[in-house]
C-alpha cells in the first residue's frame, strides 16, 4: 500500500490512531469531496474559503476566476493549506463531553504552482466538471479560448498529506453505559433534492440520467 | 436592519452583490451550521481545521482538547479566521465555465480568547451540544469537574464578518440558452439517515424525538 511520509507538519498528535496516510485513504476522500476548504496568508491574516477542486493522479486542482484575489495570491507560490471535509455522522454519547461527530478529513500542505500550458489546463478543467458531475463534459458547449484565458488553473502537488478518520458508536465513560440515555450515531449525508430546471430551458430538453439518478 | 461594517479584509469584491453583511443574514447561516473551518499559521504555514462552533450572541465559541495544538495555538491570540459554508446545490450550466455552486458562507476575522470563567464556559458547552442536536443537554450525565478542565474554550468576536450567498439557476451566455443541454439546479442538503443505536444501549432505552425527527 502507498503511503505518504508524515512529516512534523502532517503527524496526527492527538487520538493518533484517527491519522491515515495510505494513498487509497486519501484518495477515495478526495474524490468523493467536490469543494474543500483553502487556507492561505496575507500579511499574517489567515483566510480561508470555500472553493471546489479535482484530483488528478497525484495533483489537486484548484481554479477560478483569473481576477480573483486569491487565486492571485496563491500563484505567487505562498504556502496553502487545501482541507476537504467529509461529514458522516452526530456521535451521540451520554456525557456532553464524549459528543462527537463522524468524519473524514484530509489536510494537504504545499505550494500552488500556476498552470500555463493548455493542454494540462483542459484536462483540469475536465476533471472540474467531472468530479461535481460524471459523464457532463461530453454534453457541454464546447470551452472556448476567452473562458480559457480569463480561468486560473492552480496545481498542488500532493505530498504531504494525512487523513484523519472517525467512525463508529460514542466511547462514553465505563460507568455511564448503565444511564437510560439514547446514545448511538445519527447518520449524515449530502443527498440531491428533485432537480429544479432552469426557467429558460426550451420545452423538450430531458433530464439526464447522471442528474436524476445522481450520488457521490 | 443590523449591519457588519464590511473592512478592506471583508468587502466581497469579485461578484459583489453575493456578499452580504447583514447580522440577520450571518447569524442564521452560522445557526444552521455546526461545523467549521478554522485558520491559522504556524512559521508562516496556513493550517486549515474541521471543527465544531457554537454562536452565542455576538460571539462565536470554539473547543476542544486542552492538549490540542491547534487549540493552543489560538488562544496564544494569534490571529484565526473561522469560515462556515453550506452547500446548496449544484449549479449546471450549458458551458463548463458557467457551472457554479449554490452556497452560503460566512468569514469571520479574529483573534481568540481563552475562555477561563466556570460560567461563560458552561453556557458555550450548553450552546455546542444545544448546536449540534437541540434539547440534548438536558438528557445528559452532568458535566463533571474534571472534564471542564480538560477542555478548552475560545471566544471569538463577531465583528469582522462577511457572508457569500449565491442562489439560483445559472447564467448562461446569452448564444447559449438554445442549446439542447439540461440546465438548472441539482439541490443538495445534509439529510439523516436510520439512526444507529449504541451496540452498548441497554434494552427499553427509547430513541428520542430530536434523534428521530432530525433537520437543520
Amino acid at each position: 500500500m502507498n503511503q505518504f511520509t508524515p512529516t512534523a507538519r502532517t503527524q496526527v498528535k492527538r487520538l493518533a490512531d484517527r491519522g491515515k496516510y495510505d494513498t487509497e485513504t486519501v484518495y477515495r476522500i478526495l474524490d468523493e469531496g467536490f469543494f474543500c476548504h483553502v487556507g492561505f496568508v496575507v500579511d499574517g491574516q489567515p483566510f480561508v474559503i470555500p472553493t471546489g477542486y479535482a484530483r488528478v493522479g497525484d495533483d489537486l486542482y484548484l481554479h477560478g476566476s483569473a481576477a480573483s484575489r486569491m487565486l492571485r495570491t496563491l500563484a505567487g507560490g505562498v504556502p496553502v493549506c487545501v482541507t476537504v471535509t467529509l461529514v458522516d455522522g452526530l456521535v451521540l454519547a451520554r456525557s456532553a463531553f464524549h459528543h462527537s461527530m463522524n468524519y473524514r478529513s484530509v489536510v494537504v500542505l504545499g505550494r500552488a504552482v500556476a498552470v500555463e500550458d493548455r493542454d494540462e489546463k483542459l484536462r483540469a478543467l475536465t476533471a472540474f466538471t467531472e468530479s461535481v458531475i460524471r459523464g457532463r463534459w461530453d454534453t457541454l458547449r464546447p470551452v472556448q479560448d476567452n473562458e480559457l484565458k480569463q480561468t486560473s488553473v492552480l496545481r498542488v502537488a500532493l505530498s504531504e498529506v494525512s487523513a484523519k478518520v472517525r467512525t463508529g458508536p460514542p466511547k462514553d465513560d465505563a460507568d455511564d453505559y448503565a444511564l437510560p440515555i439514547w446514545a448511538g450515531v445519527l447518520p449524515l449525508r449530502l443527498t440531491p433534492g428533485e432537480p429544479v430546471p432552469d426557467p429558460k430551458l426550451p420545452a423538450g430538453v430531458p433530464l439526464p440520467e447522471n442528474v436524476k439518478k445522481y450520488s457521490r
